[in-house]
């Protein structure tokens, strides 16, 4: 975010996310989420490529982040272990403001190509994973397998989360979700 | 297919591949399609709705058939034992003729548009077969997560089936992966 707008970036991602909500994601333009934010459009292109970037910019980091905890995890841990150390670090993220989660995941059911986005997104964090354990030692098939099967974990968490009615920690429901696969499994 | 072309779908099938592999996707019109089959383009739209479909016609009825093989599970199968006879018959369907699918698989992965396409409708048959297991009596999280790990067992065994150099039954190395993960969430 650059340093002479404070908080410009987050106002952009609230004003585009209120207005994907009121108007739909294709009726909403660059102009009208610059208005709503008190910013010119100029400012928005600042921030972003496009309008589809404010509800995927997160995804890159959330990808390095994931991949960095894979990364630190002790030589020891199985390759499920280390994949359950890149959700963790994944759900911080996502974790932290819920209700900003929750208005992206509306805008993105509700469009067809931000949904098939969403699914390339979950697809390059599996691959970047598998890559992840594959330099950790992992033989092929493990790897491939421990990180499709981490992303499918982490979406059906992900979903149970966003749409519960209380509260709680998506990294709980992660480890729920592990648990469960793995007595499911036996 | 209609009674009076014998043969018109199949032959307009393999005339899209071959001028995706050689022309790109996007580069193909359906005039060409049907050129190169021998037919009219009236033929094409009286098989396909659009040169995409000419790609993903299949998928409905392999949804429709991992969804009856889930069905037809013994009662006292598990979740992941229902899914597995799904993945099954799906790789049946799949596997009859490797080298269309490889062809198609190659023409899917050069294109953006069309691996979303293909996301789109791996997370439709995950959707469609947690249903048929909720159905069944299964709880809403074991459900899903049975559905989601089986059709991410299917991608990993897939990708790995259709760029093997040598002959191999799909259905065996999905039944392989699945073993393999079952022995990797212990």
């Amino acid at each position: 975010m650059a340093r002479w707008e404070p908080g410009a970036g987050g106002r952009l991602s609230e004003a585009a996310l209120e207005l994907f909500l009121e108007r739909g994601f294709e009726q909403t333009m660059v102009a009208d989420i610059a208005e709503r934010a008190g910013v010119t459009a100029r400012t928005f292109f600042r921030h972003f490529a496009d309008k589809r970037e404010v509800l995927f910019a997160g995804a890159s980091a959330m990808e390095e982040i994931a991949l960095a905890a894979l990364e630190s995890a002790p030589p020891t841990a199985s390759a499920l272990d280390a994949i359950t150390l890149a959700l963790d670090a994944a759900a911080g993220m996502i974790g932290r403001d819920r209700g900003f989660t929750q208005k992206r995941q509306a805008v993105i059911m509700a469009n067809a190509e931000l949904r098939e986005r969403e699914l390339t997104k979950l697809a390059s964090i599996s691959a970047t994973l598998a890559g992840g354990l594959r330099r950790r030692g992992v033989g092929d098939l493990d790897a491939s397998l421990a990180a499709e099967t981490g992303v499918a974990v982490y979406r059906v968490a992900f979903e149970r989360w966003v749409n519960a009615t209380e509260d709680g920690e998506l990294r709980d429901v992660i480890r729920t979700a592990l648990a469960q696969l793995r007595t499911l499994a036996q």
